[in-house]
């Protein structure tokens, strides 16, 4: 980076600003488990890890690139720090703007580099046109699946709802064979 | 995805497992955070995730390329399910294999291409030769510092040293500009 | 109660359903307070209770009916079932309808002595006419000083923007005396 | 109010002396629940408020008045601050006074308008002579049915001590029929 | 163990009954830190593992059998799972009776041995007449007092009450002069 | 206590160093029970404190100290301040010193009576030559064992592996019976 680019104070106090945005993030719990009385769930950053990773590997089964989907995992739900974790209990009652529009306003003040990298971001995740795209949103749904299982091996028993939905909404092949291996595979396998 | 390629429920069970191993991620908090008297503290996978996406930023602001170091990010603590999450206070008893050496434990029956892509982004992490290795380490510890200041905003006296030590570990101008801007930014600007 | 007006299988259903949905205010965290790095912040039922407690102390010393006060309280946050938690934050970028329309959506199904009741009861929250209503608005501005002041004796940095915006927000003489008396009394007083 | 009987500083600390005090309520676990191996059960105040909602629903049933019945329940366990939460493992070893003595206690320095409130309120509770009063304790123990059902449904095995013992306490036709309902609904109904 | 003393099947379900109860002792969280605006604070066992170790340390420095005096520390809330865990802001409103009685109630069934063996130990806790009772009862209070100056250093602003009552608690010049040092010394030391 | 053995203030200091470090075993979570998806499960000290009970219990029935056994097993798990609490999924990648060494260092710099004393304790458990001994360590398998069974009772279904690993490391004919005992008695039953 070269002098004339380097960031400047008030460029360095809107990322810092913008990184305890997304400090709530890590403070979020997840809607939908408070719905199905889980106590504690999860935060949206913990669901954003492995979204990410989960995106990662099946882009890279789906001859995609691991990095660009993660990438794309990795900003899919930074809107929630505004429009909090909205689900169909609560659309009837709201409306609530695209997440493209809350992430331009998330970034309108960021540097430029900054602002357009992540608007291309959330653009490409949201158009769902590309192989990396349709990864990452796979991979949403997937990590949901894999969390409602897991709850379910807790203990819970409200969970086929989310099991379902989560399972629907998958797109890719890959992404349905991962679901079905993990319907049968035990929470604990990888620890033998 | 030609047939030839497509997942089998062998390598599909491989995954699934996996994907349960990095859910742990989920649950595991961090050390530093325990044994500085924080109740509670977020897990690693809560911390992961705005790495990955200071990554991004920082990336983007050095000239590199902000997917590839997110995805880094994403994957840079995916060891301490095996090795938990050990700080100075361990290391005087204890001996653990390198970071490249868990993940091709963790990866070793997984399809060739998720193999390649994740032992090729762990190596590049911790090799630390590229400016998006650079960003992605910079960004682990930026990430620190501001969850630093967050726990001391919410009362807890004891973050100078990680404060501190995170600061000192900085790389890149970028992070430390974010940084010194950190230090004087309130946690609730952004709601402004 | 005579048996032409007891209560039906289908009305009762309607009812338990009705509770279960209720019961997600014990589990929704107030969403200030995960903003103000409050781990585990207290959950909307929390606050509700004392809100409706403060109601009727606050209507019995301004002369209205105590027991009317505490009745608005108990319903006031009843919509968030719906519609969440949201704060300015949220604001710009949603549009939620007003809470008189989420609770007609909520009763529409239960007997009609219920439904007549609790949206009487809303209507009066929400118009502010009386001063048990003015008296129920208090408290839950009231309640929310209060344990702003709790959480800043625990440790917090930041109540001092929930703290004023509570206390300006107050209209009876009453309140604002105990707000004055709040800010100088210990939460430990009672216990001598 | 007239300036005669405007709240003096020495009334309003008296009052936000007690305000302090109902905080405890959030902080209260309700005991039963953690000795069924619930981790981190609802707090004493969690539980008020449904109570509170509930008795509003009975007493509209029965033809009673449900502000009055719901300001009882607001206060039925506003004596848990003193005695903790006793049940039937504890009252072998220990003899409490009663809630009227307890309330008495608490209000001793309040202003009169609200001591003599809460203490008619807590003595039209404990006397069970009204149907407002009746309506107010059913929906205490529908409100504990609820909740057995609800960590039931969360996985916990031990609960049809709590789920028997709430629905042979019910007296009004109203709650039992809820009762009889809540058992056949599933918590997440409302949702649909 | 020869056979006739061998445990027969109703003196182990007597055991394992025991057991369970003592297993709430994980789970009740300590009244006063509660009181203090803790949240989620320490279990009764939580405190009583520091306190026997403690006992050990303060009793070899006092001479006496740090064995004995640990494992009074460990019985000697025991009987908290009838009682709770009361303090001054309850006591003027129950009586509990002596912790020997409730330990009688909770062996009275148990094998001779083991009753024998707890009775004596709640006796010569309670009764304070040796060096091992003095120095267990010493290490509850200095305990306390450690675990108060670790909330101070997590932010709480309310500990001095609980600092100061230990402190003046304490009878031997070894718990003393640790409680001295501990007042000047960082939580974090022991990691340097 | 003479003069001349009186604790001087560097000792003084060394205790309270060590005693802050022994805190963090009421802060870390049983690393078993975060793999078999328990929120929050306990601590060590939780786990320590009913280990210590049993141990008393065990030994007095199986004709050995009772002190002796649950001092033993309060510092049975003392080195995880500094190890952390590694299992079967760790130990392929680290190599960790064991106990003793881990004690010895702990204790290197307090006064001779304590750190006789410890290391007397550890290296009595360690060596599991006694009955006082082999009973603690029992208890130690026992407790897991009391635990495993109360998060199946409230909901884990994934304790089995726990279950069947703490009952087939059982020694004592004492610790098998009460095992057996436990497996078919309701954890309620000690409320009856």
């Amino acid at each position: 980076m070269d002098d004339a680019h380097q960031l400047g104070p008030d460029a360095a106090a809107e990322i810092a600003t913008f990184a305890y945005e997304l400090g709530n993030l890590k403070r979020e719990p997840r809607k939908g488990w408070r719905q199905a009385l889980i106590a504690n769930p999860e935060s949206v950053a913990d669901h954003t890890c492995r979204v990410a990773q989960l995106a990662s590997i099946i882009a890279a089964l789906e001859g995609g690139d691991p990095a660009s989907a993660a990438h794309m995992a990795v900003w899919h739900d930074s809107q929630e720090t505004r429009s909090g974790d909205n689900n169909k209990t609560s659309k009837p009652f709201m409306t609530v703007v695209d997440h493209e529009t809350i992430t331009a306003a998330q970034v309108e003040r960021l540097p430029e580099a900054v602002r357009n990298a992540l608007q291309r971001t959330v653009t490409e995740f949201e158009t769902q046109a590309t192989i990396e795209a349709v990864s990452a949103k796979d991979a949403d749904k997937l990590e949901c699946l894999f969390q409602a299982l897991e709850y379910r091996a807790a203990g819970n028993t409200l969970m086929q709802e989310w099991i379902d939905d989560s399972y629907e909404a998958l797109k890719t092949t890959t992404a349905i064979r991962i679901a079905d291996a993990a319907l049968v595979t035990s929470p604990l396998k990888w620890r033998q």
